[in-house]
């Protein structure tokens, strides 16, 4: 069987302003990073910005399980099983981390015969979006320590500051530091750590930003610490939004590239999905929008966690909502939430197929309180048996959701042509009628209980001590009328990973919040979250080589 | 008067595409980074592997002085002016650091008239490269601090670690810091630091390397640190070289953009002029040898430094030796050198530029000794007197060396032709005659004497304990028939930044030394070395911004 590398080095590419050329993109439109890649200039993201919106499908997940569900690898099947059926599509999604290409062997392209291209550059540098975000973000860093080191003006309490660094890379040695050691010349000494890049509340910003004026305006509210009076000290007040908009001119153009069948596919953005809101950039799904007649996007982990945060977070800033959602699952994932163990997953077994199912019904009951028509997708795995695929059609029936396998890993466009005709009838027939789930005006205990009751099934959230007096403090700074972006295990609908299926008679605990307050939403932390990944044993990158031709070996 | 900004956005651009027409490069040849930027492929670089070199001119300059001396914007006049005249001529320079350019007001590529363009995209992140070194550099890190954490097979000595982190930023905080902290899972706490990029070994490598390679199989040879034995540790022991080259694969391929006049030039690669070699890399100085008749390149600092490194480490690797070397000096440094205060520079003082002739003088001879004709260039300044004028061409005139003055920063390629034409005079009627300082198999300290008393004119050179008791380790590791690179002040041929002109009667004083494997030299440091820059009380960042349309504003 071939590698996900191997396919992706078989493929003949065309040159992207080829693939672009049927959403009416000239040359001129584009800026080009070699030949198969390039960022859609501002001036055209202007030009269309007032088509109409074609029709948008949020592609979400089950709770991911070790059995692993294939988001991605839907996403970007499904788009060119549209395409195969004439309709005009596109594709936006979120761009990889360095980090954990050289960690862990996988990359987040998709797979199979369903991939973005070239995969080796998307999971490596690619346009260098990642780097400016890197860049921008530890300036802020600098330009912060300069400040303390040349006299403190503003009065900054070095003990308080809540800005990290960052590095696009998992390094584990540096999620806690000390800076500022050695001498006098070398600044005030303080306690710092790295998360890795993806985690920055830059990147969040750059993902929310509808244009420069915007992205300079999100950047100013950074909150980076308190002053020894707890009052928070913003970018704003350090007069750096400029040079940070200025490192991020080139990062904030959407990026575009091509599948293996040719589809046009935005690539951009990709925040972490617990402390931040986990999908790609509003100015690639909204030009999306524009420029097809279909756009098929993706919100990360399970639809607790990333769709909950794109229709309360994300959809407010675009051109329009979702017309259908689309969850995806495996019988092998079902099984997993039915109580299998990851080494007894290929012996059939349709109970647990039944019992797992209820993961599925309450992620499709929930999508369905926005308003909003929901499909089920079946990525198929050869192991899947008739009886297990049987009983979950008479599942989906029974709540009145089509369902549809697809095996776009396997057959590329042609495997995910039932797909492709069931979303098509799916939104022909039943129109969407979007509604939020919150108002911003709630107060941040009722938001953060709505979403744990209606979406997580909690009985009660239990806000901890500091938890409350934070809520109090951003009550008092007028910042209590932001969405509410909640960091949750994304294995559970629960606050505890082991609680699969679709528990009940819990609570969730609340222990702190965070102020984003350039993204515009307030962090919710149920527990620890990790914003800086190690690497294993034996990393990926051991395996990894080029050669002299420069073609990279052993990625994936 | 305009600002270099306001120049640089006045021109109207060609397609890079159409700029390197001329040389035989195809749009197949490129990989574009935009319009105006693009890397070459590494198939055309061999391609043309075989053609004949055409002539290589090193521009270098006097220690340089707080009046600046414009060594890079005589560089790129003199190209404009040599293709002006009909000389089909490329430029090959170093690509400037994100660093200093948040903090200090002022850009590296070039000045007025005689600028690479887009300066903005040049300044900022360019094509990425320095991005892929950060990471590259970095990622190691992370590796040897997983190694660690990992059980440590190597038996690597926590406290003899060496491969520092690098960012490219000035950040004085990240001079020294504390690593691994808060709890066993965050691995195991030690003391490290952070470089900026641009000191980073591995941009001496990408430098250097000849081919892909060639660059594995230096960075195969880094050393990272030692044992408990004192055994040293290599990147090979990690087995790490082929992810690191990975990273480094577009990243080692030469940048092409175009001046003003619309000259071609690689604008590639650059290390520190102290701790490494301080010039552009190996790969895009050969491949202008075989595209064009005449190749302008640079090295960093005074000649003493730069034009050394050049000559001593760098030429070995290149497919022909320099030509000429052209020596930049202005009156107004050479007034300094004579001991005249910064403040007093616009009055005329004919007797200070005698003092201060002194100097550049000194660094005629030393070029000399390499067998290289000499050109000295006096780019002009308003405030240079007939007079000054007078008696240094009388000086030159002396000692027999050709001078030109050149005033590109106001008139672009018409204010270089004397120079050009000077330089044409001089290459053909004077054949070089390239030879080395030293020779590699002389020992540490007879390499060390030979450039102290040869290049600097010291009376001796005195090694401390610690020196002398690494060169007897390094002896023994059987790393002593390497080139010597040395770290010295640029402001005096001394190791004492105050003693301008051309002292006599000092010693050199060997503090240290460092083991520089990868790139294939060792580092020799007379006094310490400043590898992280600080911010100033107001950055440069303070007065950035960009339009709503995306245009650089404030960076110059």
């Amino acid at each position: 069987m071939k590698t996900d590398i191997e396919i992706a080095q078989s493929v003949h590419l065309q040159p992207i302003t080829n693939v672009v050329e049927k959403l009416g993109i000239d040359f001129d439109d584009l800026e080009l990073y070699g030949k198969y890649k390039a960022k859609l200039t501002f001036d055209k993201i202007k030009a269309v910005e007032e088509n109409a919106p074609g029709k948008l499908v949020l592609v979400t997940a089950i709770n991911p399980t070790p059995a692993g569900e294939g988001k991605s690898t839907i996403t970007i099947g499904l788009a060119d099983a549209l395409n195969k059926i004439g309709k005009k599509t596109m594709i936006a999604i979120r761009e990889p981390s360095l980090g954990p290409v050289m960690g862990i062997k996988g990359g987040a392209a998709g797979g199979g015969y369903a991939q973005v291209l070239p995969m080796e550059d998307i999971n490596l540098h690619f346009t260098g979006d990642m780097h400016a975000i890197t860049t921008a973000n530890n300036a802020l860093s600098a330009l912060i320590d300069n400040h303390l080191h040349q006299g403190n003006e503003l009065g900054i309490d070095q003990r308080r500051i809540i800005w990290k660094r960052v590095v696009d890379l998992n390094d584990r040695a540096l999620r806690h530091v000390t800076v500022g050691l050695g001498s006098p010349v070398n600044g005030i000494p303080r306690e710092d750590g790295f998360d890795i890049t993806v985690a920055s509340e830059i990147m969040a910003i750059l993902c929310l930003a509808t244009d420069m004026e915007d992205l300079k305006e999100r950047l100013a509210n950074i909150v980076i610490g308190y002053r020894f009076d707890r009052s928070p000290v913003y970018v704003r007040d350090l007069e750096v939004q400029g040079a940070l908009a200025l490192i991020l001119k080139e990062a904030i153009k959407p990026n575009l590239v091509q599948t293996i069948y040719g589809t046009p596919a935005f690539v951009h953005g990709g925040p972490f999905a617990n402390i931040a809101h986990g999908c790609n950039s509003v100015l690639a799904t909204s030009t999306a929008l524009r420029l097809a007649d279909y756009t098929i996007t993706e919100a990360g982990f399970g639809a607790d966690l990333g769709a909950e945060k794109f229709l309360d977070i994300k959809t407010p800033n675009l051109p329009t909502s979702p017309d259908a959602v689309v969850i995806v699952a495996t019988i092998r994932a079902l099984k997993m939430n039915g109580g299998v163990a990851k080494d007894a997953l290929n012996q059939e077994n349709v109970e647990a197929v039944k019992a797992g199912f209820a993961n599925l019904a309450r992620h499709v009951e929930n999508m369905r309180k926005y308003g909003v028509p929901v499909v089920v997708a079946i990525n198929e795995f050869i192991t899947d048996t008739e009886n297990e695929i049987a009983i979950l059609r008479d599942l989906c029936a029974a709540i009145d959701v089509p369902v549809a396998l697809a095996s776009v890993w396997a057959n590329g466009a042609d495997g995910g042509l039932d797909l492709a005709e069931t979303l098509v009838k799916t939104i022909d027939s039943t129109p969407a009628n979007y509604k939020r789930l919150y108002d911003n005006n709630l107060t941040i205990e009722e938001k953060i209980t709505k979403i744990a009751r209606e979406i997580y099934r909690a009985d009660k959230v239990i806000f901890e001590k500091k938890a409350k007096t934070q809520i109090a403090q951003m009550v008092k700074n007028d910042w209590d009328n932001l969405p509410i972006c909640m960091a949750k295990t994304q294995y559970s609908f629960s606050d505890d990973p082991k609680l699969l299926g679709a528990p009940t008679g819990f609570d969730i605990t609340i222990r702190e919040l965070v102020p984003k307050l350039g993204a515009g939403f307030i962090v919710a932390l149920t527990g620890n979250v990790m914003t800086m990944p190690g690497l294993p044993k034996t990393p990926a990158a051991l395996n990894m080589d080029v050669a002299a031709d420069g073609t990279a070996l052993g990625l994936f």
